[in-house]
């Protein structure tokens, strides 16, 4: 595994590569995941890379940006494990040169949901993200539903600016119990780990619900609501929706439906989603 | 000459175009400006790629997007008369998708001078370059020195995105009697056309001032505005001033120094700049 921390060189073995070359951008801390991520793109492309740089301009003044992990070492042992040919892990200051003005702005299906939580977050995912792919030039890039909004924010912006490059979604790797496999479950204390599984189970009870027939979008938010109101380790709902999954806009009975949710226990945020159909 | 109409056209015959390819983006209504960025292009690469498009979303609401002129088949027979290898004249809806939601903001070098005076031009600027950039993968792009300003903002999201391609600046072509050569001028009433080349002759006189040792911002900016200020055909000045031409801050005695002047005739608007070193 080739590791390169500037642009320059990240080109220069880009040129080089196999093609297809499959990109797996991360920000580090990686876990099952990014694996299947990692996996799915080596069954598929002649070259496998990946990013690992945790951008500061997606994290909010008050979030976590200081203390998300950044276990390097073991990052790139299991990068190569799963056999990364190509690992890009650049500095900021790499990153963002100096008088940095450009800020790639997607409104739409950034608008709501996160956008509304974590204002700028997706100004600073798309940003990062068209400089990853603009770099790297790859044939496809890999994506976790886990973020699904994130998912329909880089298809926007990839339609909108041509960036040639398809855009794989991966489902979400779960933990026995049903958790989403987060870099962030580290924070949740073992009271909060044990009560965390009540996310998914109650997207799972609610989808049960649109697949036997329900399709009220007011009814099945109050049904996964109400089953997250009765776990007191959640602090806080953040939002409970039922979306079309390319649009972020309210499910209007037509497309592709995700049913997304984020909570809070305490200072740890949880987000997850499922596709409903 | 090749016309495509379509990104996917356009892709594929930038696909099996020979190498170097270079890319001169342009709204049409050509004029020798564009020409000389054409032959510049034609002397330095293999391809030799136009663009025709008239961007709505760098108009203002009360600009002249209606009125810009759009005289189709002089155009097409002047790109082939220089050597053109291919043209893209796409529609509107082939640029902007249904639901399109994302727009480049450039801050820093597009915020004062023009993005002062016309909000949200160089958005639409920066967004439609980096779409053309990204379907057409040029090597070089070619762009006139007249917009200056432009020339710097498009350097700056090329190195903030990392769009691998090299920005060429090509020196603006003048009338005989100086002014510089627009697709505007063509709105002059014959009195203002008379008069208008006092724009490039108040730019020149500062520019020896300049040159011949004062270098105080503000009395080369005097001296300009009052040659300006002399002119009766001349209704308004938008501003004159002495800037940094990579950055469009005044000017702070190191870099390369840049006067530009806007001035309104009626209900035309000329923009105008020399490179003072």
């Amino acid at each position: 595994m080739l590791r390169v921390e500037t642009v320059a060189a990240l080109r220069e073995a880009v040129g080089a590569a196999a093609r297809p070359l499959g990109l797996v951008p991360t920000m580090g801390a990686l876990h099952v995941g990014h694996l299947s991520l990692l996996s799915r793109a080596r069954a598929e492309t002649a070259t496998v890379a990946a990013t690992i740089f945790v951008n500061p301009t997606q994290f909010g003044p008050s979030e976590d940006f200081g203390r998300y992990p950044r276990p390097i070492e073991d990052d790139l042992r299991a990068l190569a494990d799963v056999g990364t040919d190509l690992v890009f892990t650049p500095s900021a200051a790499e990153m963002y040169l100096p008088g940095a003005a450009t800020t790639v702005h997607v409104g739409g299906p950034a608008l709501p949901l996160e956008g509304e939580m974590r204002p700028g977050h997706f100004d600073g995912v798309a940003t990062i993200v068209t400089k990853l792919l603009l770099e790297a030039q790859p044939d496809v890039a890999y994506f976790g539903q886990k973020d699904g909004q994130q998912i329909a924010v880089i298809r926007r912006l990839v339609a909108d600016l041509d960036v040639p490059v398809e855009i794989v979604a991966v489902p979400t790797v779960r933990e026995a119990d049903g958790l989403a496999v987060s870099s962030r479950n580290v924070y949740l204390t073992p009271a909060q780990r044990a009560a965390a599984p009540v996310v998914y189970r109650a997207l799972a009870a609610t989808r049960d619900r649109y697949r036997s027939g329900n399709c009220n979008r007011d009814e099945l938010e109050a049904t996964c609501g109400s089953l997250l109101a009765r776990e007191p380790a959640i602090d806080a709902v953040d939002y409970v929706t039922v979306v079309d999954a390319d649009t972020m806009a309210p499910w209007a009975g037509e497309g592709s439906c995700m049913l997304a949710a984020a909570v809070r226990m305490g200072s740890v945020r949880l987000i997850d989603n499922v596709i409903m159909d």
